[in-house]
């Protein structure tokens, strides 16, 4: 159906569509257990191709995820080299897909409660649960597992092999720790380009906010200290690199700033589209299964709230909005840092 | 991921969510001609996904088109059978996966020509064509071989035995003729009904729309001829199939028009659906080759044009909204028709 | 721009498409804070037109289902007199509306947390937390003041005018009500169609869910008792309501259940829109503001997680998905009912 | 009803929510001509109230299409001064929002033709074609009265005093025009860069293309030397701004080029959306009025297919991928460019 691009030429290839695509493969994929047990149910189609659909795509998710981490993990990612660009360019192609299966939830839909009681006792005991792709993602943009709701349900229907395939995966770098060094190794802050330290300035920076907060906000005085001063164990991101992803908010129209800018965003509008995932899958599943045990004892309900709640990975980034300004009171950059952040076009 | 519906039971079988979805099929099927020829283009895997992605859709799509055939093809759908509430839901559900197809287009539009042409070549002379599965839903829903634009290029790429296996479909009857044979044996204007004959009754409407004719509209009154009386034939609907319609359109309110209505409604919404994913995809390769040649030698672009002006299949149902007048100038029904319209309940 | 319908007559009326929209008022009804202040804010205009969109589309919802509660309220809905096929129709756009407002917060979301930092301080303390047509809306549908999440804090920042026109409207039918009654008042288990009187056939029911129990549901068996059998004072809907309900979710492809089956699930279609709309809201709101006070006191993120989780309208009506069994295992309706429930045409 | 935003502070200024947004106004602008006739049509409402957010949403689309217009508009955008980052921002605000009104679509086609001849005569000879707002726009983007579809027709139903003011606009720089002066004015293909002369780099760009031609595209190679190097009066970029546009598209990843990249990228955007849009416009045009006349005595159907098909107002740029060729064969810049190109951090 789609592309008309390929050309005809002297050297032809012989590249036949299904070929490529391994239609075979991909179309004979469905196997019904509601006729394996000779009780065709026509929804169970749907079922199969829809969870067929969604693994494809997190196939995909998968691969945009781990080539931008992998542009972070040299512990180098060149400003004048194109990496970022390439990284926000396929961390918005991930936004768009999770836009796309969330959108996918209203086919999900069209199948009702009892068209669903036509085959759902034949799928015992497997679940969305046992999906390794979407636990791979999670992990490997950085939810740990001590984080995780529900911990130890977290992995107990997995297979011993699928379950050593994720722990062994928290010993990798997420998405969130490169974040996390990419950040702090910035050099904005630098003593080069602060003549007389940078410390007053976010001296200054820290009472200009304190000095926007109401009644009700006292304690987030606390907090920035918290946050960009003393740190916490608890936390992903380090004192130092929340002090520079500020730097970036506050003074994103900066040319060096506005590509760690749009970074910074897409990671929360992932963050978003999973939560959007997250809470429609929660409603879908009230929808079709109402108040009956799901998989592993616990009302799916909520299992799944708990979920929603606590499985974003970007909260962290989202919080800094807490510490934003006017940008009329904004302090101007030392000359020299300003000329750093700019193009040495005119030079 | 999705649902938690399976329940612990004392009879378990072991259906394991990985072998379930034949996931080592499908997530192993993309095989990069990049990476065959030692460059590998990041993209490609997305290129090879999204044609994945629409055509396990596809097959969904014929599943449900096809269920929908098989329930009109006994030339019989019971009012009270529930077969078109059925065939309304599947239909319905076919309008959603649509939506999701044409949504789908702004994961493509993620690629960027330059990226596309980092292995555009490796792919010739593979193209959208080849794609079987939407050639078939097309010719299922009723679109002919003689009125398709670019009549002998249509099979051209094909392989023989696809291109028997498109021809063969052709002697099928299609939803459009299946739909046809519905309305034309309906009921309603029987004589039985019509103690006074129901042709004066049609001639009543044929004069009420004439008389809401205004300036330059004077050729509609030989196309009212044309279509409930005379017949064409290059027309897919007969004359008798449109006053049913017709019928249907105005009166869909009584209970047992309600649910046609909506039938005739789902078969547009399916016609402008497959419109808008074909005028996406038409900008959507616009951006990508610009002028260039497509597969086929004609400029890709004209191509798409003229197939997305031209393979409407039930335009000649979304014609008839042309022959409707205001509901309060329509004559009140026969009171026998009424009763056998309604529900039994009261009786 | 949009519809190309009006036509040309001799009697021609003098309609001109700005005045008839009355473009003048609803152009000229954005007056920015920030440019009274002196220091105009380009987002500023965006933040006033998306609130009168949404705002425009709440007054049309209100539109719908002030109609809808107005068909239900005479205390009949004719099954052959076409006000629930009515009904449903204009629910369904509700629910297509609904879709949109929750794609417009695509739009919302393009204005970042710095650029509504320039005229934030200038709203104070208008929130939105005073559009009466989204409590108006809340409060016809079916949500009652003291279900409410921080209930006080509902009507604390109105106008006293207005917090007594949304107390007004406790004292009136609620939609959720309609709903119970016209449930209540359905025939279909009455005595005339039960010879052997219906009650057995509810146990049956009963029996055959219970015996689909799995370990860890058996409070389910209870929970049944207390739906359909004895009641409860906290609930909305009545056991007999709930009888129906069930009986049409059971016996959904019967003619004459066919429409009440949409009528049902479009409500739990409103309900998850709203709650797809207040989540996207809840994240929109983090990212907006991170931590910080929202209006009243509150952190606006802790109010909007609440309301989001307590405010579902429906649910009643969705957990009832929860007592549904296999439709194979469905006993077959007394002669007389089925006849009562289906078309007259063949009599 | 959205955002929860403003705070309380002890020099509280007044704003009240429904003040603030005039909802005085926006709510009591619906006047339904059916009710004025005695007949009040239900659909009316949806009718006005659709076309109204329409037009609030053209007035956004209005301020933020002006604002980046003004931006351009003083023949400088400074690379390092942030402007060109609000103006990609902006527009992709505007394709956010155009994105929502083809949703709304779906909102018009709960429409039924039925229920559209309640009211459609009252309107006469009100139309879409009346709104200014929509020319406006068409106008500014830059599409000119001559190369309009139905040049004549376009203003023959606008009020002497609209027609003048759309007449007027015409003689202001179009953002199309604007970035053709931007284009042109670039200094990337300056002598200062290129030590032996740029004319040859363009060349060899040229022979490389040439090189990449297949069998029925010998054509390209004229197209080439018209596009980048002769110019026709036809056209609205000129061989200079060509080729600074092919350039930026060839070497987007170098940093100064990343951004210029996006810009480009979302006036396509803009262009495409703004062509799904008449799209499906014209589908809901047929299915609403079919075969009738629409206002203006030519059928509404065909000429809303004109001006789908001729009003891109970004094809030319759109068109530039014809000539890209793969990436691995780029010429490397001249160490002096690249090092213009790039950020001052390292220096």
């Amino acid at each position: 159906m789609a592309l008309h691009g390929a050309r005809l030429s002297p050297l032809m290839s012989n590249v036949y569509y299904p070929e490529y695509l391994q239609l075979d493969k991909i179309l004979n994929a469905q196997a019904l257990e509601s006729e394996k047990h000779g009780r065709p149910a026509h929804d169970e189609m749907l079922f199969i191709v829809i969870h067929q659909a969604y693994e494809l795509w997190f196939k995909q998710i998968l691969h945009e995820v781990d080539s931008v981490s992998r542009l972070f993990a040299d512990h180098h990612v060149d400003d004048n080299g194109g990496e970022l660009n390439i990284a926000v360019h396929r961390l918005e192609r991930v936004r768009t897909i999770i836009g796309v299966l969330v959108h996918q939830m209203d086919i999900m839909e069209t199948m009702t409660p009892l068209d669903f009681l036509d085959f759902r006792d034949l799928l015992r005991p497997a679940s969305g649960f046992q999906s390794m792709q979407f636990k791979v993602l999670e992990a490997r943009l950085g939810l740990r597992m001590e984080k995780r709701h529900g911990r130890q349900y977290y992995t107990s229907q997995l297979k011993p092999e699928h379950k050593a395939q994720i722990e062994a995966l928290e010993h990798m770098p997420t998405l969130l720790e490169l974040v996390n060094a990419w950040l702090e190794r910035m050099p904005f802050l630098d003593a080069r380009y602060w003549p007389a330290d940078e410390a007053p300035f976010f001296q200054r920076l820290e009472e200009l906010y304190s000095s926007t907060l109401v009644q009700g906000e006292e304690g987030n005085a606390a907090l920035w200290r918290k946050v960009f001063v003393e740190g916490d164990t608890e936390r992903a991101l380090s004192p130092k690199a929340c002090r520079h992803a500020l730097f970036i908010m506050l003074y994103r129209d900066e040319p060096i700033f506005q590509l760690p800018f749009r970074f910074l965003q897409v990671l929360l509008d992932i963050d978003e589209g999973l939560a959007s995932w997250r809470s429609r899958h929660l409603n879908m599943v009230h929808r079709m299964i109402g108040l009956r045990v799901g998989t592993g004892g616990s009302t799916g309900k909520a299992y799944l709230r708990g979920a929603m709640e606590s499985h974003y990975v970007f909260s962290e980034i989202a919080d800094l909005s807490s510490f934003l300004f006017e940008r009329r009171k904004l302090p101007p950059l030392p000359a020299s840092l300003r000329k750093a952040t700019g193009f040495a076009l005119e030079a």
